[in-house]
């Protein structure tokens, strides 16, 4: 196996993770769906004797460092996205209800999940799904939203429920930087797209004035933020200070910017638009908070059922990715994951949302990482390369080195207790100081990080840089210039249409789409390229030896030698710059 | 000498270059002031000669992107700082006396000049000088403004004249480093002041709307052209794509963002202020272009004369800093210098302007640089630095070499024909189109520059900078910090000095504190450095062999040893880097 990372293999775990695997057996033990709850079962025996060093593990300081940050960066994105699902779905989801949901997940995967590490929440795309659902749905008769949306909630919980029994999970190993690469750039056109469209929005609401001054407050958020953590990996002032800026960027960034729009004088007369809310623990709409389900017509019920198979497709790819960025391979892991646990958790969560009528939480693919990053111990070291211009003259590089991981599930209980805490009437009030400009801010943010670092537009730089600059010894070198244009080509396809499907009516088709790429790439990319261009160009984005545990080992992709020979770009990489450290929405798969 | 770049000197030149020099003379000889003439003398003997070719020279593609690089960059902040004039001088100085001064300028400095590569026009500087007069003449009688500016210029002129005749041009030799970057900082800060001024005038003139409208264009031109002049100087794409890109981005920005706020609807009703402009060929007042300055008190006539020595004094230091690092030792120069001719003909514009009431034209200080620069030929070349670590790991760094400059005159002449191409009716109309929100902006990206690449900011991040990421061979490291400190802080002091003075109605004496900086640093500063120290923190802003001629060879400073100890930090840099480029006021002196 590809244990290249632990010297010294724990015996026991090696034990244990090797007795989940499809791989060796024969007859009808081959088939998953023949072993009903193997992966479920083996995840909770493999997971369940490092819950009390969970607890231990958790007493130093980047567990409150990583509780703020997470805090700020869970918090955000989901009131952004709610303020968009509250104009766009009749205001039946509100602030009240994103708070809701996203402090029952923290609080149901923190206390039950095989991998705490990953951060549910809600996402942009839960967002898309519901406004047009609802945009479907007000074709016949909008009153009936909330019971259709609870039970397309059901189905997929349902269906959750069913493809984490029949360890249906195991297929997230066969998943390439391919496809994730071209869903992280999905995922970030489309918060950038949001970003614009909260813009426009305040210039619909309150007026040019408004608009004008949330542009630049939303500008400036980006630019504040943004340098901010580019100051937190440079070489400027001392590793501590650095990564104070970079832990609390959103904290100085929104208290600073919310502070700005406070100003009295001719920013506050401007009148932008802020978070709106309600009374406290009480739904958006007059209701009471389980809705009535019971009410909706047969037919109607059957009709959710497409729906929430198409959602259950979406949580399948999104909150599996997340689990498995937040688990990626340049973290130093010791615990293994459990990702057919986590999916069946997952199908609870949907089910109880659903119930309530809150936005369906699940895995956040741009801030997983960044959780498992804000508890990983970087160490910067000096990497001194002599050259052959005598003395004095060799090169000083900052290498940045992943020690250790404070593996623990203290941080995301504490996110959630802070997430309860938001849901009073108190700090609702705080809450509505904040201007909708800064959330604009906050797309900007975390969409052009998943941008910047995405690999489709690195490849893209490469092409366009002048040859004679690259280093030599450079992998992608050895790749024909046209295969590579093909090879992004495909992804950009990918992405265009994907895109272009959200824009429309059809949005809740994308799902397909992106799962997709992953048979496109598995099962026609190797007719067009040869092994050794899809080793340099693609990498298996399961390759933590912690993950590949629960889903049955490495895969056997179709004329993949089990060689070294993945990820020849990155090892290069980090031989040479160290581990790149995650800003938010950066995705480095 | 310090010819350490032509290895083979031309004798003849050598020979013209030494003649002109009162180092090695005695008695009544060595007395500046009893040898009158001299200096403009050898300067005329010496340029001539090269009149042809500064004509014959000039048929390459160099000189078309040079001139209309330089028509945006010397009109642009010329309208920007005649747009705070306007305001501030009871529009006497408008539109059309700015366009008339710098085509006066760019005519004679392009026919008649010694150093034609000087861009001569109005600065930031004049302009804070023409309105402060204003505020004191408003406290006893405002009519008499336009006489008392004139005799305020005549004496000016006459006090150049003096300087041009009795060859004190020479003491520009003792300039060095750290009176040139306090300068450098003093402008960059003055502009980005200027540039925050003009959109809070937005505010009141024209409303919120308009006024947060302009902040979104200011901060976004800023950018674009920001970005424009990186990825000028990066590696991607081919070179000559690279050097349209950086050659045009004043163009592409200011057609983009002009265009940007014509377009129809919310952008076109927010009524932002444009170029207020007057029929073409006529002064901005209903007047004669000749000022009635015989009409003036007498009394007046002599108040006048302190004025005028204080723009002379600017002027002095200004207009020569200009030339200087238009002839800066980066640019391979091969035509000499002419600095007394220069300034007796500065004289001569002083005093023409005065008459017919323009604001007064000299030297551009960040602007002066990127003339040259745009006529100078980089070649980028590759640098291998083999490294230890073995075979096909060497670094590939791009250095960037300039091969020659595109000595001649034609590109400022056809400049000066374009601004008057300008002055026309139809033309003026098309500056009417202009946003004041861009000048805003190019005073951003102007000031910034100055700021960026300053030498002042550039001693602050290496004092914040990890110690052991910075190269062992770097000078700066056998200096104690507590001296760089101290060095910076003398330079920051007078730095925040002048520019506290310029904020208040004493802002003409501003000069007197930027003069006084050079007898600090060459008589006092020697005291508390030692040489070694001096030379690894400052050096000689005149080191150009072609420029010390017309200055009387280097000059001796005080425990200088005329070694090759000066300038270790830009050699050391240019061995590794190249010549650094030049962006539009970044001033690496």
């Amino acid at each position: 196996m590809t244990s290249s990372r632990s010297n010294e293999p724990d015996l026991t775990r090696e034990k244990t993770n090797k007795s989940y695997s499809f791989d060796k057996v024969r007859g009808w033990r081959r088939y998953r769906i023949l072993r009903p709850g193997r992966g479920v079962y083996h995840d909770v025996k493999r997971r369940l004797p490092y819950y009390w060093s969970d607890i231990t593990d958790a007493l130093t300081y980047r567990v409150i460092a990583s509780t703020v940050r997470m805090y700020f960066v869970n918090l955000l994105p989901a009131l952004a996205y709610t303020l968009d699902m509250y104009r766009r779905t009749g205001e039946f989801y509100g602030v009240n209800e994103a708070l809701f949901s996203s402090a029952l997940a923290a609080m149901v995967f923190s206390i039950l999940g095989a991998q705490p590490l990953t951060i549910v929440g809600i996402t942009g795309l839960i967002s898309l799904f519901n406004f047009t659902i609802y945009d479907i749905i007000k074709i016949y008769d909008v009153s009936i939203y909330p019971q259709f949306m609870c039970w397309a909630g059901i189905w997929a919980a349902i269906f959750h429920w069913l493809v984490a029994i029949f360890n249906l999970c195991d297929y997230m190993r066969y998943v390439t930087d391919f496809s994730s690469e071209s869903f992280g750039m999905y995922v970030g056109i489309i918060y950038i797209i949001k970003g614009v469209e909260e813009l426009v929005n305040e210039f619909s609401i309150e007026g040019n004035t408004a608009g004008y001054l949330s542009c630049i407050i939303a500008i400036l958020y980006f630019g504040t933020i943004y340098s901010l953590e580019k100051l937190g990996s440079s070489t400027i002032w001392k590793p501590w200070f650095r990564g104070i800026l970079a832990d609390y960027a959103y904290v100085f960034g929104t208290v600073f910017w919310t502070g700005f729009t406070h100003i009295p004088g001719n920013l506050k007369t401007a009148h932008i638009s802020r978070v709106p809310i309600s009374q406290a623990f009480h739904p958006t709409q007059p209701r009471s908070w389980v809705v009535d389900f019971w009410k909706l017509d047969v037919k109607w019920m059957f009709v959710a059922l497409p729906f929430g198979f198409l959602i259950m497709l979406l949580f399948y790819y999104d909150h599996n990715v997340s689990s498995l960025t937040a688990q990626a391979r340049q973290f130093p892991l010791k615990k293994p994951g459990g990702f057919h646990w986590d999916f069946f958790l997952l199908g609870c969560t949907t089910f109880v949302a659903s119930v309530l009528g809150l936005p369906m939480p699940n895995g956040l693919v741009p801030q997983a990482p960044v959780h498992t990053d804000s508890l990983t111990i970087y160490e910067t070291h000096l990497k001194i390369i002599p050259t052959s211009e005598g003395e004095d003259t060799e090169i000083r590089a900052p290498i940045v080195e992943a020690t250790a991981v404070v593996e623990q599930r203290v941080s995301h209980f504490l996110m959630g207790l802070a997430l309860i805490g938001t849901m009073t009437g108190p700090l609702l009030i705080v809450l509505h100081t904040m201007p909708s400009a800064v959330f604009a801010g906050v797309f900007f943010v975390v969409g052009w990080g998943s941008i910047e670092s995405n690999g489709i537009l690195q490849k893209f730089i490469f092409l366009m840089s002048e040859n004679r600059f690259i280093q030599r010894d450079e992998p992608i070198l050895t790749v024909h210039r046209r295969k590579i244009c093909f090879y992004i080509g495909l992804q950009i396809l990918g992405v265009t249409v994907t895109v272009a499907i959200s824009q429309t009516i059809s949005a809740i088709g994308f799902p397909v789409l992106i799962i997709a790429l992953i048979p496109l790439r598995s099962l026609l990319m190797p007719r067009w390229f040869t092994l050794k261009e899809l080793q340099v160009l693609d990498d298996l984005t399961a390759t933590n030896e912690a993950v590949l545990a629960s889903l049955g080992g490495a895969p056997a992709l179709p004329s993949s030698s089990r060689a070294e020979g993945w990820g020849q770009e990155r090892r290069r990489s980090e031989s040479r710059h160290g581990v790149p450290r995650q800003r938010v929405g950066s995705i480095h798969l």
